[in-house]
C-alpha cells in the first residue's frame, strides 16, 4: 500500500494525479502552467470538492516538482515526500524500443531523449519531468508509460508504409500510433461492462478530443490505428489536418512561400484541422453554431466522415466488431456527435437508443437491444492506467 | 459515321486508338514511345492480327502526328486524313474547371496548360498532343477528356481537406481523384451486367493497375475516391506510396537531406509502393516470387490491406453496396489477387466463386450465387470512352 503519482509533463506545464494503491481512489490532482514564465498559475483539486490556486514563480520543471510535494505537505494530503512509492511518467514515443512500460533507468531515460526526433515536442518535455522527480524523489521507482506501446502488437503490415524499405530500417520511418494508454484503457472497461474476456473481442476504440486517434483491437491487442509516424496522421482533430496527400506538402510550400517542412508541418499540426476549416477548435462551439453557420457544420461532417471512414476500414479489418468504444472530451460530452456516428454506421448493424445516449461522461452501453454491433461509452482514465502500470513493473513484488 | 482517333499524350510518348463510330469497332491502335530522342520505335496494331513496327527518328510530337497517319494510310487503314471525323485527348487534370468533357477551344487550351501545376507531368504533355493535332487536322472537332472530371460530383464533405479554408479558395487544395474515365466506364458497364440502372446503384470501383484507385459510386455519379490532390495519394501502387503521415514528409527530408520538397515526392512517387517495399513494380513477378519471399509477401498483404479497407471506409460512406467492380492490369489478370481481396471481405457478404474467377480480361460476375455483394470483372477500355465523347460532345448535332 501507498501512494502513487501520475505525470504528464509538456514543455511549459506539469499535470499529476495522486492514487492511494491498491484501492485506486484519487487523493489529488492538479497542474502547474507556464513554467519558465513570469507567473505560473497551480492548481490543485482534493478531498470531496477542494480546490486550490495559487500563483507562483516557478522557473523550471524541478521547481515545479518541489512546489506540488511542498503543496500537497501544506494541505495536508501527504504528510511526508516519502509517502510516495511510486512515480509513473507519461511519455509519447518509445519508437520500437518500448513494447511495455518500463522502470526508469539511466539507461531507459537516454533512450527516451534519444526518441525525441519522433515527438520533438513530446519526448524532451517528458525527460525533463522524469530527471525533476529523480532528483526530488531519487529512491522512488518511477515507470515510463508510453502512448505508443499499446500499439507495438500491430502487425507489420499495417504499420509498414509503402515506401523504400530501408526508410523503415535505417531511420523507423513507421507507423507508431499514440493515445494507446487510453485506448488500452477503454477496451478494457469496455470487456467488464460487456461481461466478455477482453482477449475474445474484437473492438474499435474512437479517442475523440483535441487529438483525435481510432484503434482496431483484437483478442485485446492493438491491430491497427489511425495515427501514423506521429499523431497528425489520422481523422480530421482540432487544430490538426489527419492524412493529407503528401503532394499537398510541395505545393503548399511553394504557394506559402515556405522553405522548411517543419514549418509547414507547423500549420498541419495547429492551424488545420475542425480550427482550418471553420475558425474554431472547440467543438462545442462548433455544435452550439453549426445551425446558423454552413462552415461550422462542414467542419462536423468531415470529422462524423472520416470517422466513419475509419470505422469502416476497421470493420473490414477485422471481419467485424461486438462493439464501438467512444471516449476522451468530444466522445464522453457531445452525444449529437455520436448519434450522427452511430446513424451513418447503421448498415453495418449499430443503433445507440437516444435516451440512453443522453448522458455524459459515466460507462453505460448506448446501443439499442438488437444492435448488431454495440456501442459503448467509456470516460478514459490515461493516469489511472499510469498508475497502475506503476504498480505492476515498478513494484514487481507486490 | 466516321472514325474517331482517342489519344494519350505523355512527356515523350503518343498513343492512339481509332475506332469507327458509332459501331464503336476499333480499326487500329498503337504508339509511338521516346520521342524526340535519337530513335523512336512505332507501334501499330491493326486488321485481325496484323503488327507493324518501325524505328523512326520522331523529333516531336507534331512529326509524331504525322507519321502515326501517313502509317496509317500505308498500311491502307485510312486511305485519306480527312477520314478522321473526331480527335479525342486524354487531359489528366481538369481541376474545379472542367465537370465534363469539352470541345476544346483555344481558351479551353490554355485553361488545361494553366492547370499544369496539379499535374506537372502530364497536362503540359497533353496540351503538346492537342496543338499538334490541331496544326495537322485544323478542322476537325477535338474534344478533352478529363481524368477529374467524373469525380467533379463529389461533395465538399469528401473532397475539402480538413486545412486552412483559404488554401481551398486561393490555391485550389482539395481532392479532384482520377481514373475517372475508367470508373465511369466501369460503372456503366456493370450496371449492364446487372441489368439494373446505373442511377440506381451503389458500387465501389477497384481500378488496380500500375496506378490504382477505388471510387465509391452512388446512383452513377462519383461519391468519394482513394487518389486525391494527386495520384500520388490512396492506395499502395507500383511505384507510389499512396496515403502517408505528412510528418514523413518533413522526417524523410531531413534525414536524406533533400531540400526541394519535389525531389522528395519524386521518390514518393517513382521509388515507393510495391517497388519500395519488394524491389519490383511487377505484380507478376511479386506472385511468382511470393512463395518463397517474405518481402514479395508482404508487398502484396500490404497492397491487399489498403484495398480492403479503402472498400471497408467505402461501404461505410455508401451504406452498403451492390458490388464490387474490379478492372485494369491487376484487376483484369490477377486472379489470385480478386480472390484474396474477395476473401478479406467475407464479413460482408462478398463472395466469389474460384472457378468463375479463373478468368482474365473478360466481362464476368464472379459471384457465388448467395453473395450479398457482388463482384464484377469488367476490364476498362478508356479509348471507347473517350471515342463516345468525342461523338457526344464534338458532334452535338448527332
Amino acid at each position: 500500500m501507498g501512494k502513487t503519482i501520475a505525470i504528464n509533463a509538456g514543455s511549459s506545464t506539469l499535470k499529476f494525479k495522486l492514487f492511494e494503491m491498491p484501492q485506486e481512489r484519487v487523493i489529488a490532482s492538479g497542474a502547474i502552467e507556464r513554467i519558465g514564465l513570469a507567473t505560473s498559475p497551480v492548481h490543485i483539486r482534493y478531498g470531496l470538492d477542494h480546490k486550490y490556486q495559487e500563483t507562483e514563480t516557478v522557473p523550471d520543471h524541478l521547481a515545479a516538482v518541489n512546489i506540488i510535494l511542498d503543496e500537497l505537505i501544506k494541505l495536508h494530503i501527504i504528510e511526508r515526500y516519502d509517502e510516495i512509492t511510486g512515480v509513473g511518467h507519461r511519455v509519447v514515443a518509445g519508437g520500437e524500443l518500448f513494447h511495455d512500460s518500463v522502470l526508469i533507468t539511466d539507461k531507459v531515460l537516454q533512450q527516451i531523449e534519444a526518441l525525441s526526433e519522433y515527438a520533438p515536442l513530446h519526448n524532451p518535455a517528458n525527460a525533463i519531468g522524469i530527471r525533476a522527480f529523480k532528483k526530488v524523489l531519487p529512491n522512488v521507482p518511477a515507470v515510463a508509460v508510453f502512448d505508443t506501446s499499446f500499439h507495438a502488437s500491430m502487425p507489420a503490415v499495417n504499420y509498414l508504409y509503402s515506401l523504400p524499405y530501408q526508410y523503415y530500417e535505417k531511420y523507423g520511418a513507421r507507423k507508431f500510433g499514440a493515445h494507446g494508454t487510453s485506448h488500452r484503457y477503454v477496451a478494457g472497461r469496455a470487456a467488464k461492462l460487456l461481461g466478455r474476456p477482453l482477449d475474445e473481442l474484437k473492438l474499435i476504440t474512437l479517442h475523440l478530443g483535441a487529438g483525435s486517434s481510432i484503434t482496431a483491437i483484437k483478442n485485446g491487442r492493438s491491430l491497427d490505428t489511425s495515427m501514423g509516424f506521429t499523431p497528425l496522421a489520422g481523422i480530421t482533430m482540432a487544430t490538426r489536418s489527419g492524412d493529407l496527400d503528401p503532394s499537398l506538402m510541395a505545393f503548399l510550400m511553394k504557394k506559402l512561400r515556405i522553405q522548411d517542412p517543419d514549418e509547414m508541418l507547423k500549420i498541419l499540426n495547429t492551424k488545420s484541422g475542425l480550427l482550418g476549416i471553420a475558425g474554431s477548435a472547440d467543438m462545442a462551439e462548433l455544435e452550439q453554431r453549426c445551425d446558423h453557420d454552413e462552415r461550422a457544420q462542414l467542419a462536423i461532417d468531415i470529422f462524423v466522415n472520416r470517422i466513419v471512414k475509419y470505422v469502416g476500414a476497421y470493420l473490414a479489418e477485422l471481419q467485424g466488431a461486438d462493439a464501438l468504444v467512444i471516449t476522451a472530451g468530444i466522445g464522453e460530452r457531445d452525444a449529437k456527435m455520436r448519434q450522427r456516428i452511430a446513424d451513418k454506421l447503421s448498415y453495418f448493424g449499430v443503433e445507440i437508443d437516444p435516451h440512453k445516449n443522453q448522458v455524459s461522461g459515466v460507462e453505460r452501453d448506448l446501443s439499442t437491444p438488437d444492435a448488431k454491433i454495440r456501442v459503448i461509452l467509456i470516460p478514459t482514465d490515461e493516469e489511472l492506467m499510469i498508475a497502475r502500470d506503476v504498480e505492476r513493473v515498478g513494484h514487481p513484488q507486490a
